[in-house]
């Protein structure tokens, strides 16, 4: 029973291109014991699609970055 | 029907509790049309319970910030 929390990792390919503004909402997960590579998935506005990001890509650090320091709309 | 976002705010109450290593998975939601601030929601390791972080506490900044920079277990 997983509690929330996957027990395998669940990105094989990452998406390269630069899909920042498409994004709803992004899940962080860490390398943990079923998994040993942090995870970045993200959720698209239009479609719900989910899709893999690359945690090193310089972009993806943007991204985040973005989100975090935009507290309000 | 809600694709994959929800239609309003998930977070009512913020922890302030420095739970840095109970977390198994964060959730960073952008400010978007439902809700108007920027949502990071946290899932725990052991209980699958979901707890909402404040995005301006420096704990939680370091926290996600640690999630990106471990790239492997």
């Amino acid at each position: 029973m997983s509690l929330g929390v996957e027990l395998h990792c669940r990105c094989i390919l990452t998406e390269s291109k630069h899909i920042g503004r498409h994004i709803a909402k992004v899940e962080l997960i860490p390398a943990n014991s079923h998994c040993e590579e942090t995870e970045i998935i993200a959720t698209l506005k239009n479609t719900g699609q989910e899709v893999c990001l690359d945690p090193e890509a310089p972009w993806v650090k943007k991204v985040i970055q973005k989100i975090l320091s935009s507290k309000r709309r």
